[in-house]
């Protein structure tokens, strides 16, 4: 699917636009925050025109988008994310309650692959798409400061687990998770660590190996948090020396 | 304008799309809520387009969006906004110190015309346009429970000035202004009633109409706000009765 976009049809060379036409009058919209939401439009009129099967899920609230296998909807799962490349990633993974729901219930939305857009907007309303990745959802989530996993907080209480910016050259200060195993970890410490789910924590991992072994017939070994949570920390501030008199 | 948009354009009859086209993909965008920021673009096209001259704002956070008269900015002002006909009136008038600061300065733009469009979008992204108004700010604000003029209010602190319900023809609970002088008298009073704008509560009105009288060669007479605020009352709640045993 990547070759495909990227090769094929050169989607790093198109210009595209949003435009309004109402009555003889032709507009070229010039919002940015718009693109982001259209992508996933825009990906399902590809998928169309190349002949592609899919199927759309009911529930537009949780992930994927797209099944690419419809006869079996455990296996080609697709989401489709789009961000202002100009910008941080502005997009939700998922609402945490929600998503840990989610993978008990279904372990192979695991393994959803994230088809995403870093667009562009020039100030004449010009789309230009700067960047496609094919990304699992470890490889775009990170832990934080005070939690081991980043997570959208407000007023004390935890919503949505945000992305990390995976792409970037510069030194980030926590990098993305190496491994499943080690999302597993940060995701039951999380659930332990958050008020809201607490009452969860004692049994949760255990019910996501069983759901995840009788899906796939293997037994994943998570780590405990403490043992692999410093090894994301990529950076260490300089510790404040008083000056010599 | 009305007039050429409704009778000779006859808006009220198109069917428009907004599409977003990338490469060979053209698809139509189906939010909802830009449609209520791009009918701005849309009236800039429309200008053109009837070689209407006019020049732009160049301060997009205050009113007006046009001048119709670019050698006289003091006339021909154009204001518009645009929102779904399906839900209460969105936008902001202005931000209510901005707004209060700038009728002293430029008592003109009290006379601000707005042209306000209502729109509906269908499931399948077909745009139409259900009313077209052009309204004076008297015309479409109102007071509240509380304030003299309906504002929002976050954390105790007065934000924007917010539109009323102003073309229902179901019971509402406070009419709009019937005067620009009754207006005046709204603001003046809240002037005085938000703790962030009462330090110039004394001198507000004074001024504004000194200003108003260097522009227009006529002294307004504003009522006093407790003489005129129970006329824009236009229900009152039936008392409790207890039921007779």
């Amino acid at each position: 699917m990547y070759n495909l976009l990227v090769i094929d049809d050169k989607i790093l060379e198109l210009h595209g636009q949003i435009r309004f036409l109402l009555g003889d009058i032709d507009i070229i919209v010039k919002q940015k925050d718009v693109v982001g939401n259209i992508m996933q439009e825009w990906v399902k009129g590809w998928l169309a025109n190349k002949k592609v099967e899919y199927a759309l899920n009911d529930n537009s609230q949780m992930p994927p988008d797209f099944y690419l296998n419809p006869s079996n909807k455990t296996i080609g799962l697709l989401e489709v994310k789009a961000f202002n490349r100009n910008a941080s990633p502005g997009f939700d993974i998922a609402d945490f309650r929600m998503y840990i729901d989610e993978i008990v219930k279904k372990p192979y939305m695991l393994d959803v692959d994230y088809l995403i857009f870093g667009y562009d907007m020039s100030d004449d309303g010009v789309v230009t798409i700067q960047d496609v990745w094919i990304k699992k959802v470890w490889e775009i989530t990170r832990r934080m400061k005070d939690w081991p996993i980043n997570l959208q907080i407000k007023d004390k209480v935890v919503h949505k687990i945000r992305p990390a910016v995976w792409y970037s050259t510069a030194r980030v200060e926590y990098n993305v998770f190496d491994t499943k195993e080690d999302f597993i970890s940060a995701l039951e410490e999380a659930v332990y660590q958050n008020p809201d789910t607490r009452d969860r924590a004692g049994t949760w991992k255990i019910k996501f190996l069983d759901e995840y072994e009788k899906q796939y017939g293997v037994r994943l070994d998570i780590p405990r948090w403490q043992n692999v949570s410093n090894s994301y920390v990529s950076s260490k501030k300089v510790p404040y020396k008083h000056k010599t008199k």
